[in-house]
């Protein structure tokens, strides 16, 4: 079996797999690149997950995620910037262990408002004060940190950045290598804004990742498991796909999908499912193969 | 009983109840002012209504609601069109049918993407044709259109009218009294351009109603029904009222609540306590009672 050369399953899709299986799924359907997560390296212990990463001959394409720094300072806040320090290190660790072209992307989601709390206002400057004190450190491990808007509504208690412009007024201040943003369409679909703001993000060279997965109603009871395969929704991945092109964006395109029925299925047709609907929703308005590819 | 002077509870809040009730409900709450829906309206007829409505001495703040203007032209277009032609007679009838300072100010809620279709931008440049055909009706009649962005949640199977700059941006070619906007404060509270585009709103003329009610998580399966009274979730109502008045805007403000917990208890106790929320979480912002109440 082969998958696209430009397509990575994040293994939030296979969520139940246990770190080595999820690789070896990925590689018997025939993936070149892969999406990990902190907890099943943590399970494994970085050092052991690091090698069997680097045995797959996969490469990384993000490691998800850290960020959750809208608290108040104190010793909440403090936790978290040190939990997002061992996560930049673990993101410049796998990447380094990846095949050639890996990347060393680590996806942020910025939390939602703190319990109790209406400050919005408040909450989004602090995510600005833990990019200041979180950049010198990703610029001196080669990390990107990918600021993602996540759907407004996740905005109360998951993210409160919502938009992808927001995302790029917050990592303005900084280099593109360091701070860039995730642009994954089922967050963004809906903007008005979001054609703008993909080419503004090219332009300012802050696309740190690129994610695929579709929007579809009715929602389910937890809408955090509202992601869909391309093409099973109502998303129109040829826009989104040519504005990201168009940008020069060459790197890998990450499928992750939170769905109860999916991750009930077996791994294997889920990443054959994967491979399958990226080739017919999304492959079609690739304008590129990366070289060396 | 009392409520506040500038308050208006929209039926929807006590949906199960028959139109003669609804008004009786917040006569007996000391409500002075209304936000009816067309189908308990259209159930006793308009004449019946509008007569009992007169009776009832209350002002009107909005009629809800019409829109649904985002497929391709034909048959159903047509249909949709002439039911807003219906939409916006009533809205005048019943306005002069109220108490003095009643609003004849109908709400829109757009539509979402046509079965089948992933055309966002085509859908929102059908709202815009159907703005078209329809403002020279409402000019005629003394009716503003009021285009209501909703929450982003919305926007495949709802209203692909997402933020309130893109509701104004739509509104641009009109004349402000003619069309104008919906701020609902569950829909926006998200969008960090919100207070910039009240502002504009406000600008503009084109703050045709106000309307507050909370948001909240977990969302309820049902996610249309995840509104609250204010008070009881996140949003920042000093900042939004604040904004708001200081555009001058004096007008009623709409509560209007779609949940199912507040649609089972009495209506009393629904009038009653909307008022009592209001009075703690929104009052206090207002900068001006309205001259002549």
């Amino acid at each position: 079996m082969t998958a696209h050369p430009r397509l990575s399953m994040n293994v939030a899709t296979i969520k139940y797999a246990p770190f080595e299986d999820s690789l070896r799924v990925l590689l018997d359907a025939g993936y070149e690149s892969v999406g990990l997560w902190r907890e099943p390296v943590a399970e494994l212990g970085l050092d052991e997950a690091t090698k069997r990463f680097a045995d797959s001959g996969l490469r990384l394409s993000t490691l998800c995620r850290q960020g959750f720094f809208t608290m108040e300072e104190g010793a909440a806040r403090r936790a978290s910037i040190d939990e997002n320090r061992r996560a930049i290190a673990e993101t410049a660790t796998l990447a380094a262990a990846g095949a050639p072209r890996s990347r060393a992307v680590l996806v942020l989601v910025a939390g939602g408002l703190p319990e109790g709390s209406r400050d919005l206002v408040g909450a989004r400057a602090r995510i600005a004060d833990a990019l200041e004190e979180l950049a010198p450190e990703a610029s001196a491990a080669g990390v990107t940190l990918a600021i993602e808007p996540l759907h407004p509504m996740y905005a109360s208690d998951r993210a409160v950045v919502s938009t992808l412009k927001q995302a790029l007024d917050l990592a303005a201040p900084f280099a593109p290598e360091t701070v860039g943003v995730t642009v994954d369409t089922f967050h963004i679909w809906w903007d008005p804004e979001a054609e703008a703001q993909i080419e503004r993000a090219g332009r300012e060279g802050r696309i740190a990742t690129y994610q695929v997965c579709d929007w579809a109603t009715p929602l389910p009871a937890d809408v955090l498991l509202s992601r869909h395969y391309p093409g099973d929704g109502v998303i129109d991945f040829g826009t989104f796909t040519r504005a990201v092109e168009a940008t020069g964006y060459a790197g890998d395109i990450e499928v992750e999908i939170f769905n109860q029925q999916i991750w009930d299925a077996p791994w294997a047709e889920v990443a054959r499912r994967t491979a399958e609907t990226f080739d017919a929703a999304v492959a079609p308005h690739l304008a590129s193969v990366p070289a060396g590819a």
